[in-house]
Order: C-alpha cells, then structure tokens, then sequence
C-alpha cells in the first residue's frame, strides 16, 4: 500500500504505481501538513489496511516528506504488530534525516512525537530529482539537518558546507548528491553505535530540544521543523558561546551558514518565552528528570551536557 | 503509571499502591470489558501519561486480566517510543498467557488484535491467591489454554491434567502453581526459540484461528477468549481427526479434559457459519495468502499445516 499526501500525488503517485506495476497495489492519500500527523491520521491508514485485506505480508510504501514517513512508519509498526516499510522520501529534509533511523510516530496536543516506535525500513529510496519540485522555504527546512551533521561531529564537512552553499541553495545535482549522502552516512554512523538513543544517538538531538519547544509554542504548523531546528542551533551555538565553550567566531561563522542557507536564526516575534521554557523541561529526552542538552565546542565538536546553569539557559531561550 | 480496571481496582489496587509506597505514582481505571479494548481507550491511557508529564524513564504497571495487560503493554510500547512494563496478571488466562511473550495490542472493528506490537515486559509477577476472587466462568476460560499447552508438545502434561484436573477446579494452591509453572515455562520456551511467529511460535495458536473466528462472528464479548479457544481446540482436534492424522479416541479424551474443566465444545448456536469461515480466510495468520492452521497428531504432538482439504475445513467450521 502506497500511502502519500495530496500535494505528493499530483507530482508523483502515477510514476510510483507504474514502476510497482506487478504488484497489487492500493493507495491512501492523505492531507498534506504537520498538523494532520496524528493517531486519528495513523488511523485512517490502519482502517484502509484492514479494509483492504492486507496480510501480514504486506509492504507499506511511504511517498512524501517526514509527515507521510513517520505516519507511514508508524502504520508499519502496529500493523498485525509490524509489517515491511519502504521509505520513498520526497523532500530534503526526509531524505537526509527521517528516511534514515526507524523512528516513527505522531504528535500529541501535548507534545510532538510523543506517541511511535521505533521501526527500521526495509529500504530508503533517494531519488534528488523529486527535490526540483521543492518551495523555497520547504528546501531550505532541509539544509538545517544537514547543517546539523556538520556540526555534530564532521568540521571538514562544515568547512565544506561553508564553502559550497551557495551550489547547494542553486540545487546542483553534484553538491546535493555529496551532501545528502554524507548526511545519511553521518546519521547511519550515529544510529548503528546505538539505536535507541542511549549515547551517541542522543547527539542527534542537536538543536532539536530548543527546536521542538519553538514548534510546540508557536503552534504546530507555523513554523517548520527545520525552520525550528535552525534556530535551536543558532540557541545551541549562543549557549555554548555565553558558557564559555565555543568561541564567538566560531558562533559567528554557524549564525552566518544558517543564514545564507536561507534560513531564520531566530524565534518569531509573537513566541511565548515562557511556554518554551515550559514544553523544554516536558522535553522527552528528560533523563531521570535532568535536562540533557547538546553544545558545541567547536563545529564539528558536540557533546551531551546536562550540567549548565539554569540562569544562562532562561536568558538565551528569553532572547531567542 | 498504574493501568488497570474498575473491578480488579475495587480488590487489589489499594494494595499495589501501598507495596509502590516510595514511587510516584499515578493511576488510571478503564472500564472492564474486551469491548474497551480499542485504540480510543490505549489514547486515554497515553492522554493521562502526558497530562501527568511522565517522562522516558518511567514504568507502566498492569494490574488485570488479558485486556488491561495488551492495552498497558500496547501503551508502553508506545509512549515516546517505548517505555518499561510490569505485568502484575490477576486472571488465570492472563497468568498463563498473555503476561508472557510481549504481544500487546487492541482490537479493530475488523479484526482482533490487528493493532499492536511486540514489547517485552520487563517483569511479571504472579499471585496466585489473586485467582480466589475470579468467577468460575473466567477460571475456566482459563485452563482453556493450560489444556493448549500441554496439546502442543507436552504429552506428560496434558496425560497429569487428565488425571488432576478436578484438583485445579477446586483451585488447590499446589495443582495450581505447577499447572501455572508448566504453561508459564512452555510457553516461554517456544517464545525464546522464535519472538516474531514465523516458525515454531505459530503453534502457540492452536486453537486459535478458529477461536478468533468464533470470537469476532459472535461479537466481541459474548464468548470469552479462552472459552473461544477451548472450542477452537476441539475443532482442531475435529479437523485433525477427519483428516486422518488423530484418531477417534484421543480426540475424545481431548473433548472429555475440556469439558470437565467446564468449558464449551461448540460454537454458540446462532453463530453465523459463514461468517465464521470469512474471518478465517481474512485471520493475520495466513501467509503469503495461505491459511495455516495448528493441527494434532495426538495430545502433546502439534504441527503448522497449510495443506488439507477446504471441504472438510468447511465442514468442521459448519458443524462447530
């Protein structure tokens, strides 16, 4: 079963029927938005399943961006208990982040990804040329995660990045193959060492802590998830700098790539600051009920800190 | 988190909360019933887990029968992706079977337990003096599949229960605890060879695929699960019979233990045959678009069969 959203379809769901030809395939089109990734949405596809017939011997095929991936993966995960997921990713940012690492889920009015599983596919497939038909604002989304595996633990590749992002923002089909497969490779990396987000997995949460608080205060939609993840580098970069670990220039040189990738390095201007520091403490990576962030030493040299002062934080995300 | 539901909560939850004194913990009471067992009461449970703010680390305990212990386990495997289980069982259906094994999940208007996933618990704990307050009518739904067991692969077992099954009627502590032991270890030790079901697990389901049929043509809740197993015990044994592969007089000795421990051997009288046989055809057992169903050479000798006639298939289901 092939299951995509409207936007999606209109692009590409003939290509994907004709080249599964063979197989006995039914379709769900589902609405197109981070604010339909729910367990009701999830629920639809679990009811089209079922009415369908499928056995467990079926294969989900999810064709669009993180939203149709996660639901899709979702679906995968409790169908009959699990069955097989093909990733198809259409957009940038699913292709260098949610295609890759078996996470799946749906948001809950109280927080996002709170409800999933964790569901390897059994195949991604890549195709850049689905990226030509990306908005501006959609693509540049994409560059913060990659933006994000440069500054986790790859400087050449930032080095790289920094020198190069104007091929990528132009879409060259060589800059955008280097750099997607670099990503994934980076991600696999991270994930293979430990899967469920122990250790070194966590360090993919670059970000994303801030990011997630950002996309909860403003209201889920608003602001995309790259957009948000943007800016909590940009926040990860200020307090690792005002703790005394990276330096400005270094902060400097991350602030100017998030901005020439066409992206916001700060939280719109009508954001609650305290409901963001309220969703940060109800983040899930709470361990044992302390705050883990991950900082920067340098770009290319992150770590997970769960020791900062608390005052330091307040102010930063006070003036994101 | 403290998942459990009005009947068991008015008799053991006090108790369970004394012995957690230390913990923070909440609680949540769903109605009693296999008719609650949706996807909408697994979102009550998961709603309450976040209004509370429960994080990764936290602990779901279930304190039931077979229901609240797939749709706490389902909950678990859920919540942010996976969080502990503690199975506390109260029924004996749910001491000998469904604590064990990690099978979570819920029932969809088309099919039980089509929704769900695999999540180990990380412990069970089973008091026997719990069986004390169960109906006679849930005592022997439960022995339906003690009696499972010992057909499997276990002759010794199922030649004692012959011998000690008014012992077990009684509900004598020392016939208890080894009957419970034995089914508790069988199981485990199938399970261990083969988490996922696709070899030696799938014996676990004799009795099953007709049991379930029995189950969703009837309307969920008017037949119990384990008396639904009982008769698909004796269908299997039926089948199995006008197959040739299980002679006369062990197919009464089967019919003679199941009555005895106070359980049915035929479908409810105005069951639809037919519908019966749709079920069948659509149960998630079938592979790759073959029905496989758990057949009997003799008690304690089974087998995964995916060749016998559909005439006589059709005429044991008609006959049930």
């Amino acid at each position: 079963m092939i299951v995509t959203n409207e936007t999606v379809a209109r692009l590409y769901l003939k290509k994907v029927e004709a080249a599964l030809g063979n197989y006995d395939v039914k379709t769900v089109v589902l609405a197109d938005g981070e604010r339909y990734k729910t367990l009701e949405t999830v629920t639809t596809i679990l009811d089209r399943l079922l009415e369908h017939r499928f056995n467990r011997d079926c294969t989900l095929l999810a064709l669009g961006g993180g939203v149709v991936g996660d639901m899709s993966g979702f679906a995968a995960a409790c169908y009959q208990r699990g069955v097989d997921l093909i990733q198809v990713p259409t957009t940038l940012l699913s292709q260098v982040d949610s295609s890759v690492g078996g996470k799946t889920g749906v948001n809950h009015r109280l927080g996002k990804n709170m409800i999933g599983a964790f569901h390897q596919p059994a195949g991604v497939v890549i195709d850049v040329d689905t990226l030509a038909t990306l908005s501006a604002r959609e693509y540049s989304a994409g560059i913060a995660e990659v933006i994000k595996y440069a500054l986790i633990n790859d400087g050449a590749f930032f080095d790289w990045l920094s020198g190069n992002i104007e091929k990528i923002m132009a879409r060259e089909y060589a800059a955008l193959l280097f750099c997607i497969s670099r990503s994934c490779r980076n991600k696999a990396r991270l994930i293979e060492a430990d899967e469920r987000e122990d250790g070194q997995r966590a360090l993919l949460n670059l970000g994303h802590t801030f990011g997630h608080a950002i996309e909860a205060a403003s209201g889920y939609g608003k602001v995309l998830h790259g957009e948000a993840v943007a800016i909590g580098l940009c926040l990860a970069a200020e307090l690792s700098c005002s703790m005394g670990l990276l330096s400005g220039s270094d902060k400097d040189r991350i602030y100017s790539l998030v901005k020439r990738a066409g992206l916001p390095v700060n939280a719109p201007k009508d954001i609650s600051h305290r409901a963001m520091m309220e969703f940060m403490r109800h983040d899930k990576k709470i361990d044992k009920g302390v705050l883990r962030l991950v900082l920067l030493k340098e770009p290319g040299v992150s770590f997970i800190c769960s020791q900062f002062e608390n005052d330091l934080l307040e102010e930063v995300v006070t003036a994101a």
